[in-house]
Parts: structure tokens; sequence; C-alpha cells
């Protein structure tokens, strides 16, 4: 396709593969509720485009060099270049998405846009946060919330709109993808300190050494007396060159704090009531089993 | 609005003013076809949020300093928030189009998303040209069709979407501002040129200090015989403290091979064929007039 300076680079990124979980959860969504598949193919496209498009560009703002161990597109090709087929791909996102059935249109184009509007602004205020000195917990949970787990609640719903459902029962299915979000972020927090094995695929403590605002940081430092702010304040400022030491002396700051208890106990409350949510949705309970089985496999990556 | 990193720079463009013209068209397109206004104010709204977002990240890739005598929003901020402000704001564009009457999203979304395909695409072309050695007349003639001709044409099919005109006359207006945009493009590039007043608000010559591949440009490369063509290749290459020279010889180049003439003739061309399509239209010959002095006021900005 023409102009190759701006497919290409939407086709790279494509190819690098990912999980396809947002796609997944539509088709599945529009299954739960015996919607017609194909009705759910546009707003699948629509979302996969949507989140490869924030990723184009969150990695020029993170001065991301890699994504899926290849090299971003503003690394392969240039930062014009990845601000245009971002660009490109988002308005394809919504292209994709006219394709839907005329009578699902009017539905599944106020949550799109309201939810991509969250994740700008999920993504603004996590870039805000880096020169914020104080960042509550309650902001952090917002911020992931809306950079994170609102695409993975409206994927649901935009499946579950295929299906011709009733509203409130869209909203459960909603509800149910965005607490299994939020609770997938804060896991994540987690085994970027406490992953035990390979499969992680990052390196261990990567959030520590950038001194990334996490849930695990930001409890600790509400729970911290005088001088465990005083030590966690100073190894905030330690140098690169002695990160292991850093790594090592933050993680027994968080195992004496208990916050790497209170951030598995947050994401279980995250992840209860989106099972309270998928409980009360009348639908075939096999099915309600398959969608429970995929998300807490998206949970438990570690184990 | 929070976050205000992301919001801000939004209302600061949008405050910087301009002359409306696209959301105009729309406004005046549904009036020709007795539609009602209030119906077509979120189409008039998501094509002035369009254009705004473009504006953004266009002055991103062309390192511009300035928009409307004010510092762009890359210079005012930085570079990362006018990404993420102009992710919000085309987010925004397709949030406000939702609040569109039922019946007409159906058709406004598929016409808004591919013309904003288009733009994305006229702009990468525009790109493009800066490197390529050869750029034919007529693909630049595409260049300035998508970048910047087709939002005009959608601007008015939108608002005749909105007073449920049939797809017949909707085609018609919407070449009738595809056209009449090809033209004001084509006369922008004489008037960097040969504007005769101060009324144009740029520096006379811009274009040819810059070697942009102009209509001027292209044609002259093409009609030039051997020895006008080693003439103009060496002005291309003159340093920027000659700038004066430069302009001067290249506009005597101009004349010389009448290049002038041409851009003029093809820019009455389009305005003709503007002309034939708003003649196809069955409308109030009141309403039709004033459109059509309103799409000749904006070609005449130098007389």
């Amino acid at each position: 396709m023409s102009p190759a300076n701006m497919y290409q680079p939407m086709g790279y990124i494509l190819d690098l593969g990912g999980k396809r979980v947002r796609p997944l959860l539509t088709l599945i969504a529009c299954d739960l509720f015996n919607g017609t598949i194909q009705h759910a193919l546009p707003s699948a496209m629509a979302v996969e485009l949507f989140h490869n498009f924030s990723l184009i560009h969150d990695d020029i703002l993170d001065k991301a060099p890699l994504r899926r161990a290849n090299p971003t597109v503003h690394e392969k090709w240039n930062t014009d270049i990845a601000i245009l087929s971002g660009d490109g791909m988002l308005v394809k996102a919504y292209d994709v998405l006219a394709q839907s059935q005329q009578q699902h249109i009017g539905y599944l184009l106020p949550l799109f846009s309201k939810t991509g509007m969250e994740v700008c602004e999920g993504q603004q205020m996590d870039m805000d946060f880096e020169t914020q000195e104080k960042v509550s917990v309650e902001a952090y949970i917002q911020m992931i919330t809306y950079k994170t787990a609102v695409l993975l609640g409206c994927s649901l719903q935009m499946g579950a709109i295929c299906a011709n459902t009733s509203y409130q029962t869209q909203q459960h299915v909603y509800e149910f993808g965005k607490h299994i979000g939020i609770a997938f972020q804060l896991l994540d927090d987690v085994l970027d300190v406490f992953a035990e094995n390979e499969n992680f695929g990052k390196q261990i403590g990567g959030d520590i050494i950038a001194n990334k605002k996490t849930y695990l940081l930001l409890k600790a430092l509400e729970l911290a007396n005088p001088a465990q702010l005083q030590q966690l304040q100073a190894l905030c400022q330690m140098p690169n060159s002695l990160k292991d030491e850093k790594v090592k002396q933050v993680t027994a700051l968080y195992l004496a704090l208990n916050v790497k208890e209170l951030a598995l106990n947050e994401a279980n409350k995250h992840t209860s009531i989106a099972l309270q949510h998928l409980q009360e949705i009348e639908a075939d309970e096999v099915k309600k089993d398959h969608l429970k089985a995929f998300a807490l496999q998206l949970l438990n990556r570690n184990k």
C-alpha cells in the first residue's frame, strides 16, 4: 500500500505479534451472548489497531528502543514516520470500526471514543507522574485504570454490543474486563520485582532502577517510618552503576513494609470485583467458565 | 479539564483562531439542503478538531516554530505533549462526531475516516517528496488533493448527510469542495511567489528559499530546456545567505517558462469543475449563490 513509509510501519508493528488479547476478548464476548462472530470482527480489528497505535506513540514518549525484542518504529524509521503512521493507524481503527453493522455503530463509536480519550488521559497522567513529587495510590489506580484497564473493558463491551445484549449486561462485562485489567497491571508491578522464573521476559527490578512510581513504591512511601523514608529516598538517587545493590535494598524494604502482600491483596480485590460482575451476567455457564479461565490465565503469568 | 498537560494544548491551538472554514462549510451545506443546523453541529466540530489535530502534528513534522503568529504546541510545551494532545484531539473529533443523530452516524463515520486516512497519506507523500529526486505534477496534484482538498469536500458532504440528501447530491457537493481545495492550494503556490500586497501574511518566496516542490517548481523542471534546467538546479543549491537573489532569479525563470500562467490555468480548471458540480445540485439558487460566493472569496485572497 502507498505511501509505503506510512503503511510499512503499520504492517511491521502488527507483524511483531503479541497475544491479541483485546480482539480475542471482543470475539469471546460476542460469542458469550450468542452473537454472530462476523458482526464483531470490525470491533475486534479496531481494538487491536487502537492498541498498536498507542504502542507506536507510547514508544516515542518512553524513548523505548525495543518492542517485542525488535526495534520500535521510531528507531527503525524515524520519529516523524512513527507519529504519522501512528495517526494513520488510529484513523484506520475507526475506518475498520465503520464496517460494523449499521445498527451497532451508534453504540460502538461513543464507547470506543470515550475509551480512547481515557487511554490518552492515562498516558498523560503517567507522564505527569514522572515529575510529580507526590502521587497518591488512588491517583495511581486511576492512571492504570485509564491507561490499561478500560481498553480491556471496552473490548468486551464491543463484543457484547455486536451481540445485541442489554445495556446492563454490557456494563457487567465492561466492569469485568476493567477490573481484570487493574489486577493485571498491579500484578505486573509485583512481577517486575518478584518474578520467580524466566518467563517474565523483562529485567527483574526494571521499575526500581527507573524509579517508576508503581503501586509498590507509592505504597512504600506512604507506609515508611521516617528512617525508612530517608533510606528509600536515598536509594532512589543511587547511581546506575549500583543498580544491583539498589534493586536488592529496595526489594528488602518492600518486604519489610509488606507492600508485596498489599499489592497482591489489591489485585485480588479487583479480581473478585471482576468475578462478581461475571456472576451477574446471564449466559451459558460453560462459556462463562471459559471467559473466567481465559482471564485468570492472563493474571497467572508467573505461576 | 484534567490532565491539564493534555487539555491545555488542545484549548490553546483552538483559541489561536483561524477562519473556521471547514465547520462553516459543513453548516452551509446542511442549510443548503434545508437540514436542521443543530444536527450538523457535531460534524462541524469534528472537522475543526480534526483540522487542528493535523496542525499540531504537522507542525512537529515541519519543525515549525510558529502557528498563527504564536508558538506551536511542541515549542510552547514539548514534542511528547504535542504528540499526545494531538492524539487526544483526533479521538475527541470522533467523540464529538458520535453525538450526531443516530441515523447519520453510519454515513458520517466511513466518510470521516476515509478522509482522515487520505489526509495522513497526503502528509506522508509531502514528506516523501522532500527526498524524492523526481516528482511528477500528477503526483503533486494527488498530494495536495489528499493533504488539503478532501477535507473541504468531506466538510461539505457531512453537512449534506446531516440534511438527509441523496448520495448523488452528496457526491456533487463533495467534488465541489475538493476541486475548490485543489484550486486553493495551487493559488497558494502562486501567491507564495507572486503575491502583490501585504495581505498574504507570509514571506514572499518562502517556498523558493526552502526548495519546496510546488506546482511552479515541478512544472518549471518539466518545461525547462537543458540550460534552464542547469540554472534551476544551481539555484536550488544556492546558500541561504543569497536567498534574495535566489528568489529573484527563480521568479524570473518561472516567468520565462510561463509557469505562473499554467498554475493559474490549472487552478481555474479546478474552479470550473467545482462550479459544474455546484450547478448539478438541485437547491435554492440564492443559497447556491452564497456558497459559490463564499468559495470564490476563499480563492481571491490577493485581489
